[in-house]
């Protein structure tokens, strides 16, 4: 920390989600001194969203000792383009379907402070540099499994945006090619997040299900209703068939991750979301199917680590990541 | 070019190739001002080859007025780690079957200067960015259509070494997965490089010719003496199946770089090599594969390019500009 953060030793991130806004103060050790949050569409305009979020911060800003406190504010957000600071086009949003300006709107707000945004993922990667298990680290690569599949990549200690912004969307590689591959959020098909993500998880339940007769925990839910939360209760107490659904979704996800190192050669995979929870009987499988499968001068060099952020706040800390790397610029 | 530059106007350049190693003195317009040869594989060791290859290049040193006008060496070389300055194992090389310092050695032989290495495809994508058609562009990837297929990624204006110094493996990124896919030379299966290197069209226009019936000229030739220059040159003629085999092999490679968008959403891709040489007739199939492909936030976004480096002088012009990108740090 240079002479200037121990005057400002805070930054502020906002984990902008489908239903909450949820801002917490963070120090340069990622303790968060100060938290709040809003209901993310409660609000027709962008501009009535950033005046509520702006009185509910104020508070918590005046918490830590005002805005001369606050090194700069970091955002993630679906959407996010980093090099413009705009929500586009942001489909789940109400107030967010066409250009919104919302780091300058927030900066302009917050006494100018520099305001940088991104996407989730995106944000991770950087939370999990600043505050995480890849601190010291310069070249690794975040996956998260939720709703859908996202990554964030660092090459040379740098995010990579590309040159548009949107680069670091490995939830849409492409596993399984033609028409054999499942039909994707995206429109494509094959797509690894249509595996791999909470429904494609989900999915593969049902399809392993069908076509075996094996009994199994999984068979007392209705097929619809299973989700990827009851596959990994159901691995957690030896079940057969949530196993092998795990070890479907491993092999796919350490083949995913054999391709990324021919492309960065990370030191790291590290996995966030719901979905690691399952420790070894879902993290087992991405190893073995990396090593089956990855080109031989890549062979045991890659670590595969579990998210360090703390799960609750893992957002907003990587949200919060963000601000402190604007000053690193 | 600061200062200093306008002292030492030039670099050496040393392509390094399995046959012949030719060298060339190169100034920062990638004029190349001098050059010589020898043959790569007439030395039983290391240190041979080093001074064999000191003694050509005294001569074209002193051509343009000593060591003292040389700012640094680049060398392009396969299993070139750029971190350590070594070639690792290099399997084609009688003198370099284990650990050679080759930049180290180079540099101690040159008065000191600086000396870099790295792999022909990472040179060529450095050569782009210093000489060729990515001036100025800070995302793009070159792919080298070769005997191999190799890779040369630039994020963020900095080469892409990944942790080991190995990363930008993009030949081996799996394209066909499972029992299917192409046995490549890297011991796996489905790698782009079993589809789309010289080797692998010319395995396609065998496997199309024994499929059809349609007449054609490469039904002149004994089909395991097909190369992918027949099919270049039968393709030109308008043949129909030539045409057909470029229309695979452009749909693998449009179909993989959507893939690479994905990871690093490059403002450009750039094709080097033999294969190129067919111009629209393969660059058509790459492009149309890729806009057939590619997630919709990156469609129409990136350009894809033919090498901007002149053929015969390409590999040398690449590995020079190695040099230059020492002297940026």
């Amino acid at each position: 920390m240079n002479e200037k953060s121990t005057i400002k030793p805070y930054v502020i991130g906002l984990d902008l989600g489908g239903t909450n806004s949820v801002f917490g103060i963070v120090d340069s050790r990622g303790d968060i001194k100060a938290t709040t949050a809003i209901k993310t569409q409660g609000y027709e305009t962008s501009e009535a969203y950033v005046d509520a979020a702006v009185d509910a911060l104020q508070i918590i800003i005046d918490q830590v000792g005002g805005i001369d406190k606050i090194k700069a504010m970091g955002i993630g957000a679906p959407n996010a383009n980093y090099y413009t600071g705009n929500i586009e086009h942001a489909p789940n949003l109400v107030w967010g379907k066409g250009i919104v300006p919302l780091a300058k709107m927030f900066s302009d707000r917050l006494g100018g402070i520099p305001v940088a945004i991104t996407n989730d993922a995106n944000a991770a990667a950087i939370g999990e540099m600043t505050y995480g298990v890849a601190r010291g680290m310069k070249n690794f690569i975040v996956i998260t499994l939720g709703t859908g599949v996202g990554s964030g990549i660092v090459v040379n200690g740098q995010l990579v945006y590309g040159h548009d912004g949107f680069a670091g969307e490995l939830g849409h590689v492409t596993m399984v090619r033609g028409e054999e591959g499942r039909s994707c959020g995206c429109g494509r098909t094959g797509c690894l997040e249509a595996y791999c993500s909470a429904t494609g998880v989900a999915r593969t339940a049902r399809e392993i299900l069908e076509k075996s007769t094996e009994p199994s925990l999984l068979r007392d839910l209705k097929p619809e209703d299973i989700t990827s939360l009851d596959v990994s209760i159901a691995a957690g107490k030896g079940d057969k068939i949530a196993n092998e659904i795990f070890e479907f979704t491993g092999k796919m996800l350490g083949e995913a991750c054999a391709d990324f190192a021919a492309f960065s050669s990370p030191e790291a995979f590290i996995f966030f979301g719901g979905l690691v929870k399952a420790g070894d009987l879902i993290m087992n499988p991405i190893k073995k199917g990396y090593d089956d499968h990855v080109l031989n001068i890549f062979k045991g060099k890659a670590q595969f680590l579990i998210s360090g952020l703390d799960g609750a706040s893992a957002a907003v800390l990587g949200a919060s990541a963000i601000g402190w790397e604007i000053n690193a610029q």
